[in-house]
Parts: structure tokens; C-alpha cells; sequence
């Protein structure tokens, strides 16, 4: 036994450093999980989350099912079960109580036991279940979060109980695990909650320009498609998508008079309005965030031609920033693609031979290129994100707000 | 020795949890010293994290100080350390070359080693430093992020060497210590950016009624002030101070004509500006994020009046949602007592004697005692975001932006 506490304490103490180290919920998850089968030799194992009044298998992991279906198949079958919280099943026993369950043997339950093992999953797959150990996820305040279940300990090829010792692992791990997985949570929801701000307050400085909350949207995504497809880490896709809905904020220092004037602009007033590319970078200016500097950017640059006829600046080529000459195709496209209260959508050719004759003047032929070779991607957005004819109801018909609603 | 591993390995357990359940950075310097300090038994401590090419004390703990200054002393007195980062230093030669330095005697470093002990302190202070324990907080990746150093370990009150054991507990407490400090960290970048994200969006869109940016911070900051002096907790008190820069966010909907006209607005033009407060709301409406949540509560209700003659519901005393009471006396207090480009700020007694008089008829009779009780802290703030004459220059003045400056 003593090899398993020495071993576990050294993998204890680097679990508790990784865990804390993965940002991502299911890569979190899977880790824990791989971790907790590898320390008590188990076959199979899954990890639910507490989702209400039922607990959702968050992700699965199986010697026996990798090999019979590799690991993507296993975990998409799995992660569709959903089970309600009550004491009739083992993990819902484990939830409401919070005591820790090392079942030698599923089928030598007790029958006075509370809980009893679910035999469906076996005979649907064919598994057969024998050992299992099953630990809450508890917060440092006590409440339990979810449930890690390890089946099927091994020992030289067969199905043996768990160990003692081995609940002490999966015990602290599973605490470890919480408090990981609570971080975890609470930054995508912090960052969850950073984007939507950023979505609805633009969406609410383009109204005065009578553009659509999904505007925003498909140009935003758009935008992300083009750079993923460019091959630009995740990182950089994901700052450029919450980078782009403000690109027309400098919009806001634009007077009605000139931004919803009817018919053509004088000279002056377009000068005026070609100046939101400017505004918009001063509003963004010397903020210490990655997003608001690339935002700013691409406020300064989404007008700039390939060919050096654009503004503010009239830069040219490569010299326009990467991320302006990504959003002016995107930009452009939904232009011509979607309906604007000034004017249809225009048909599918016209829009594609518009672009590509502006290919080298106004787009950078290399990304346009990208951008037309993906128009199956590109469609699907626009068709996920289309304008209903709600959504050019006026806001300002604002006696048809009902305030009611409003109060939450 | 084996109580030491053995107290260690459930402390290290417990550490590891604690560390990672911690949000704020100088909570956590102070747990992981501490926790390192108990367990090596030493008198004194601290943490220096890297900035650039210094390292910042960040947090120090001693039994001797603590006993002689007292804890807030000791720690303002350490804070304001910073050392270059060179291998002449034993904190900066742990940080450059990532080895762990356990020194029994620091008068007894042999003269061909490349640190030496910096008596400085020592002297300046009255401290006598024998025994040291210096260990890298490095990541994953092999980044040092800071060093932890201990001082003096105790054995029945002298000073003795630390214990080799104590060098493996430190360093898995470092690179626990240093995981945490960087997840931390990058929460705390994440909220500041969304932070500067809403101020900096909800400005420029108060731009267009010529509020200057300081406005926003105002309110904000004299909201959260009435708050916290309310007795709402911590984490309340900021939800409204994200909150509240988003209140006027519904003017995106009056057109200019309305919101900038000069001189008095007729029935139907106060009616539509009245409805700021439902479009704010529209825009805010069905966000999952309690910090939204929040802002369309305070944008539907910042124009009620206590008495039941405000807008746009009419509603009264406690029907209108604390928030709401509380950003309506931030929003009026700051029209009344800052310049505004159509009239001067009111002199102080002006202000007040207006507050009071609104007493029970505008605003909440408590909050308003409250606001009045805390007159320093609201000049405060007051001072702090004094706008200048500069905020008042016109950003539509467009000739005078320079754009090579915005490129960045």
C-alpha cells in the first residue's frame, strides 16, 4: 500500500498545480478525470455537474470503449445523459448526502441500501459494471458541485474493488477538482458577460444608423471565420471577434444630421463622417486591454483601400493593419449581402462579382481569395444571424415598449 | 523528520485548495506566505514578484515586527521595497538562475558566491537575519514570476537552519503559489478591462449629450460610495459601480434634435427624451449578466421621484428599486455641483440646500442622509474626476486630432 500513498502524494501535488493551470471547462474536466482513473487503475469513469435538479455527465473516459470506439465516439455518447437528482441513484445519492460510496461489487448492493445501480447503461452498451467509487465535488462552503465516479478497478486483468487508500486520493483530488472547476466557471461567465456588453452596446451605438443588432453580429463572426481560416491562433481569432463590434463606435461623435441624412453628402459632410474612423480610435485610445487596442485598429483602418484610396489615412497594401483589412471585407460583404433600410439585399452573384473586382483596390486579394473559398462558412453565418422584420421596427415607435416587461 | 512530511503532505492538500479558491491578489501573497511561514516555522517573509527588470516586495509577514509595529505597519513599511533583479542580491540571483538558496548563515555566504546578504536593511531596521530559505515561483512553462523568501527558522526560540525537508515543502508550495498567482492575475486583467470597456463605450455615448467622460466616473463612484455606506456587501458595491456608467445608455435612441436642443422642449419632445430611461432598458433587457441585470434596473428607474412624480413609471418610495434611488441623488448631485456647457456648477451650499429641500420628494429621505453624512468622501471623489477645461473641447473639433498618434 505504501507505494500507492508516496505515488499519490507526489501526482497530488502536481494535479493540484495543473488543475489550477487549464482554463478551459471540458479540458479541465477530462484532466481530473484521466488523473483519477490513472491513480486508481479504473476502467471507465465519468464527472456530472449539479444542473439544478439533475446532474449532467460532463465528460467520460473508458479503457474499454476508446478501444471498442475510440475516445471522440465514447464521449459524445456519454455526454448526452442527463439524471434527476434523487437518492435512488448512486450518483444522486452521492450528491444529496455527500458521503463518499466504494461499492465492491454493483450487484451485491444491499436491498435495504437507499440507492441501487442503474443496470440500463450496461445493457444498452454491453458493459458490465462491478467495482465503482464514487466521490462528491465540494466546495470549501460545502456545497457539492457535482460528482466524480470511477469504475472498475484493476489489478492484473481483473475487476477488483477499489482500495482504502484510494478513496483518500479521489477524495482530495475531487476538492482539488471543485475549487478548479469553480474558477474555471466564474472567469466564463465573467467573460461571457464581458462580450455580451460589448455586443449590446455597440449594437446600441449603430441603431442611430439604423444598423441591426445581427450586423454587428455577422460582421463580428465573419471577421473571426477570415482569421481562423488565415491560421491565426485561437487567441488572436477570439480578440479580433470582440474586437470587431465596436468598430463603428466613433459613430457616436457623428451629428443625426449628417449620419441620417437622406440622398448624398456634400463634400464637407463626408469629410465629417469619414472622421467616425478617427473618433472611434480616440475613444479607444491608450487602454491597457488587447481588445480595445485591436479595436482601436480596426476602427482606424476598416475604411483603408488596398490601393491607397481609402481613410483616414490612405495607407496602402500591408501597411493597413491585418485586422482592418480583415473586417472592411467582412464589413462590406454584409453591406451588400443584407437588406439596409436604404435598400435590398443584393443577389448572391452581384455581391460576389462586386467583391471580386474590388480585389487589389479596395480588398487584399489574398484574404478576399479566403474569404470567397469559404462562402459555405460564410453563408451559414449570414443565414444564422439574419435580419427579421423586426428587427427594423424602429425603437423610437417607443409606445409599443411594454415597460412591464422591463422591470425583472 | 516524519512529522514534518507527514504534517506537510495534508497541509500542502489543503494549501493547494485554499490557494486557487482566493480572488484577490494581495489576499493570496498574504495566505501563501503565511501558510510557507507556519509550516517552516520562520519569523519573518515576503513575496517579491518580477516587473520588468525589479522585483516588488509584495507582501511581507514577521513575528518581530508584527509584535513591534504591528501588522499594517510591517506591511506598509515593506511594501514600498523594490530591488534591481541581479545575481549580486539573493532574491535576485533565485530569480535569475531559478535555484533554491537554503542558507544557514548569511554572515557565513563564502566571498566567491555571486550573491551576497544586503545588510541595509538590517541595519536600517534592527533586524538580524541568520538563517534564509529562497525559492523561484515559477509556472509551467518555466517562467519566474516572483520569489518567496523565509527568514530565521525557530527551534525553541533561537534561530536554526531550515531543514532540507522544508526546502521540497516551500518549492511545491511556490509552484503551487505561482499558478494561483498568475490565474488571479489574469482575472483581475480580464475585469479591468471589461471596467474600462463599459466607461469608456457608456462615455463616448454620453458624448452626444455633452457630458464629459469624468461625469460618468462621478456618478459611478458616488453610487458606489453610498453603497458601501449603505452597508451592502463588497461584491454589491461594485455591481453597482460597473452598473451605473451604463444608466443614460438609452439616449442612443433620441435623435439630436431632441437631445441637443437648446432652450425648452415642448410636451412631446420631453416625453421622448423621458424615454431614455425605457430604451436603456430595452438595450440592457434579458442579459444573463448581473452587472447588465443591474444597469437596466438602474436605467428604467434613475428618473423615479420618491414621491411618485417621476418617470417613466411613476412609481414611488420603496417600489423604486434601490439602485434606481441610489443613481438618481449620484446623477442629480453631480448636475447640480459640476460645470455643464450650458450653466457653472451651483456653490456647495447651493447644492445642498436643493438636495435637502428634495428630501422625501425626489429622493429617498435615508439615502439621502446618508449622501450628506459622507459630504468628504463625495468631495473626494468630487475633486478626483474635476473635468478640465480640456474635457470640454469639442471632439467634433476633428481638424485637431492627430491620427499618427492613434495608430499605435
Amino acid at each position: 500500500m505504501e507505494h500507492i500513498l508516496s505515488a499519490g502524494f507526489e501526482k497530488l501535488l502536481n494535479i493540484g498545480i495543473s488543475l489550477s493551470s487549464v482554463q478551459n471547462l471540458d479540458e479541465l474536466l477530462d484532466m481530473i478525470l484521466s488523473e483519477a482513473q490513472f491513480l486508481t487503475n479504473a476502467d471507465s469513469g465519468s464527472i456530472y455537474l449539479v444542473n439544478g435538479d439533475t446532474l449532467i455527465f460532463k465528460t467520460s473516459r473508458s479503457n474499454t470503449y476508446f478501444k471498442k470506439w475510440g475516445e471522440a465516439k465514447t464521449k459524445q455518447v456519454f455526454k448526452s445523459f442527463e439524471i434527476p437528482i434523487t437518492k435512488e441513484s448512486i450518483a444522486g445519492y452521492v450528491t444529496i448526502t455527500g458521503k463518499t460510496l466504494n461499492i465492491p461489487d454493483v450487484s451485491k448492493i444491499p436491498a435495504e441500501a437507499e440507492y441501487k445501480h442503474n443496470t440500463n447503461f450496461d445493457i444498452k452498451y454491453g458493459y458490465h459494471t462491478i467495482s465503482t467509487l464514487v466521490t462528491p465535488m465540494m466546495k470549501h462552503d460545502g456545497t457539492i458541485i457535482g460528482v466524480l465516479q470511477l469504475i472498475n478497478s484493476q489489478e492484473a486483468d481483473k475487476v477488483v474493488p477499489f482500495h482504502k487508500e484510494h478513496e483518500r486520493i479521489i477524495m482530495s483530488i475531487s476538492s482539488q477538482a471543485a475549487v478548479s472547476i469553480v474558477n474555471v466557471q466564474l472567469t466564463e461567465q465573467l467573460k461571457s458577460s464581458y462580450l455580451d456588453t460589448i455586443f449590446r452596446l455597440s449594437a446600441a451605438a449603430e441603431y442611430r444608423d439604423k444598423e441591426t443588432a445581427n450586423h454587428i453580429k455577422r460582421v463580428s463572426y465573419y471577421a473571426r471565420m477570415l482569421a481562423e481560416k488565415l491560421g491565426m491562433d485561437k487567441e488572436k481569432c477570439e480578440l479580433i471577434y470582440w474586437a470587431t463590434p465596436m468598430h463603428d463606435i466613433g459613430k457616436l461623435g457623428i451629428p443625426d444630421a449628417i449620419l441620417q441624412k437622406p440622398g448624398l453628402l456634400t463634400d464637407e459632410e463626408r469629410k465629417i463622417m469619414q472622421y467616425h474612423t478617427v473618433i472611434g480610435a480616440m475613444i479607444l485610445k491608450g487602454a491597457s486591454s488587447e481588445v480595445l487596442a485591436i479595436s482601436r485598429l480596426i476602427s482606424l483602418s476598416h475604411h483603408e483601400k488596398f490601393d491607397g484610396t481609402g481613410y483616414p489615412q490612405g495607407i496602402k497594401g500591408e501597411k493597413i493593419p491585418l485586422e482592418g483589412r480583415i473586417v472592411a471585407i467582412a464589413d462590406v460583404y454584409d453591406a451588400l449581402s443584407c437588406k439596409r433600410c436604404y435598400k435590398d439585399a443584393f443577389p448572391e452573384e452581384k455581391v460576389l462579382s462586386i467583391l471580386k473586382e474590388s480585389s487589389e483596390k479596395h480588398f487584399d486579394p489574398d484574404l478576399l481569395k479566403i474569404f470567397l473559398d469559404n462562402m459555405s462558412s460564410v453563408n451559414e453565418i449570414k443565414d444564422k444571424y439574419a435580419d427579421t422584420e423586426k428587427d427594423f421596427e424602429n425603437i423610437r415607435n417607443i409606445e409599443s415598449i411594454k415597460i412591464n416587461e422591463l422591470q425583472g
